[in-house]
């Protein structure tokens, strides 16, 4: 039977701003992304996300981001490889801090935003990440778009190394994302985006904008927290999935 | 024969600043105190300054500080013990990415500035601090100020504690540090300021400005690391300490 | 007629966090104090928040806090009056940049939450930051707690001093504001704080949790922008002072 | 007689950190970039920099960066032209705030760092930075690298506007900077660094890596404020410029 994993960005609170719907969402979803104060999140918002993660029994994982508050980690820095690995070995004992304290432990690691994406086309920058993880501690997964230089130094350096689709994503026809700035880069119809995922996890192909089917490995789906429509969604591909006889399970239940 | 520790704060510099000569510093000291990025450090500097404590054999310790960059950590801010707790562990667990990447252990922890010194005189900041540093591993050696409440908070939970005296400073009747708004506060002579210190190692004992002796446990010194004589003073104090029959050794190979 | 101000925190979000209803707040107060960044707001948000208050033809003002984005400045941080005095230049001029940009003109400065309440009863931060305000330009309406050392500082160094009262807040029977550690701190039922700030601006008084009226003094009245009631109360309070006859208009159009 | 301003970057010390020599520095120079909060500097240190530039009667310059402390804002961050104008008019409010409270007033505002190198190729971030400069104050005089789209930006929108060379850099035969990523990027003599620059601005020629000579605009050059021979460099550029027959003198006397 086919199984996936479903990860969510959270933790994104920070003082007295509130972001996500934390606590519903987790109903829903195997794998927890968790901000770790470089990016969103402070001190006791990553200790009430951990805590909440553990008592769903959803995997914990640490979500290092840019230091760019402002921005939301979604501004391109360029930064040397030395300073990624540097911020990902600090976000990643920061979070650890909060696991061992609350008796759980890390799952996986996901580089968010602006560093994810960067990292993705960098090779530099992705093993320079790879490496910080595996250096903390090597049982961690590591989470990586599908297909890129992420995926590729993740394995490289010998990680457990998950391949991650978007729901609501569309692809090009070399596998990569339709950049934000088309017109066409997002479903926005959850109907569509959830057909995608299975067909994704069931056939492993995507339909390009450009009409051809690409390849891709599916370890785990990205779905947002945020927004209106986000529980809706959650409980709608979960569902869905369920219906088509895959089955959501913790990535760390089934990765190789 | 009577054993002491010496510890020193160390990689407090950040970004294109750089304060302290940690590299020379670290040929005397058995213990180092590194900043964790809130009042101090970067996580370069924590990388660089975890390295080099490792190669030097000094003991590691995570250096805690509140959240307040320009203030150096040193202004009271008026947090909750719930917020100290979760201000503790994220740095010890930021730290701790770094000595598990680097392959060391945390030898120990020692809250730095106005964190250090409200918890001296303030139970329940420093039961929060303590409960924070013994969550996250209870092998660790927790320091606080000689008799304060630190010490207190550290023996109750179960964590080894050790008592620090400050080689400079001045002390009241009732075994507290003169105030820094007091006249008296420093010992500035060298001489002087090592005369006290091994005597309060030999003989437990440290004399008030009020005149009468008072009794001290002295497990650890702290010196410092900045300002033109730091080094001097270090070699001074080391090689008086050695004369007069003390082992200067690392406070993890000696305390109970 | 009578006339009293009416003013709001506003300008509260920062980068991907949104905090108030300030567009529509607006509506009802007639002055706005933004925040400069320090414990809540960002460029953009101050940037669009002169302009909304401008086209509602809202006063200006300035709104500086403690440098804590984490504790959105409520938390007491012991600084020195210099320092009060230099992070109040800083955010007067960081505003001041905006408002010249779209053109207009700054009314009024009212300190921020733990800046607020230090000042109000310190007398050297109290005039240090009334230095700050007179310094960058002795026109601008300095706003404080009535009876406060912040309103006694104004008048010292020749500002206009708007003195304020709480909407849902109870007093002491010396003027001072009760505790909000206290249970009867806030006044929760919306028409009896409507009903105290009628009485105080039409009688120039208020009764003490103590049983006693308490002669104050009141130029503007502080409202709340968020919260899910915040709205209905603006609308509320605004309703109730017109039929009593008492004229809701900016502080600059009246205070002497 | 020809005429030229010598500007340096100053005030970029950080609480308890401290950087360049300012006070020594300013004996030499002619315009003061001071530093803003973002990339470097604080409030106490912006104030104390604008008293001492007006005890030297140096031209005080608004020197805004990006937001990066840790980066000494050198990393460029992929902004847009919204955020770079509300940056700017931040900064500058800033600044202006110890400008007026000190009896001053601003003379030139300079991007700083990788904003700086940004814009001066890109039209859109330079149009940006100069449309915050304006609308703050049209009086204000905007530096740009001589020939960058930064002194474009500002001519055309109806800015005073100084073309600046750095005297210690090597140029392309188009008229840019050789990139610090190549070996010959520097010049580290300091004989023919001043020799280069006598030429510029007597003749309005550079020779180029190239071995071609390109014409170049000078009406100010920048010289470092920090590194061991930075008050030796200072020295002996103004004393070989006056020697040269060539004027030292603020911008705001001579320029047009």
């Amino acid at each position: 039977m086919a199984k996936v994993d479903i990860n969510c960005d959270m933790g994104e609170s920070f003082g007295a701003y509130t972001l996500g719907r934390d606590a519903e969402i987790l109903e829903y979803v195997t794998s927890a992304n968790i901000a770790c104060g470089f990016h969103a999140g402070d001190p006791a918002t990553m200790r009430k996300t951990v805590k909440l993660a553990l008592e769903k029994n959803v995997g914990i994982g640490v979500h290092p981001g840019l230091q760019d508050l402002v921005g939301f980690g979604r501004r391109e820095i360029n930064l040397s490889a030395q300073e990624a690995y540097d911020l990902v070995v600090y976000q990643i004992g920061a979070l650890s801090g909060f696991v061992k304290s609350e008796g759980g432990q890390i799952q996986h690691v996901k580089p968010h935003g602006a560093l994810f994406n960067m990292a993705a086309k960098n090779a530099k920058l992705a093993e320079a990440i790879a490496e910080a993880v595996y250096k903390v501690d090597p049982q961690m997964i590591f989470f990586g778009l599908a297909g890129s230089e992420l995926v590729k130094a993740g394995e490289k350096i010998g990680l457990r190394t998950a391949s991650e689709v978007f729901s609501d994503r569309t692809y090009q026809q070399d596998g990569s994302l339709t950049s934000r700035l088309h017109a066409n880069a997002l479903i926005k119809d959850h109907g569509e985006a959830v057909k995608q995922v299975i067909r994704m996890v069931k056939e492993g192909k995507v339909p390009s904008v450009q009409g051809t089917d690409v390849s891709i490995k599916v370890d785990t789906v990205c779905i947002h927290g945020d927004g209106e429509s986000a529980l809706d969604f959650a409980k709608h591909i979960t569902a869905a999935l369920n219906e088509a006889g895959i089955s959501i399970a913790k990535i760390s239940s089934f990765i190789e």
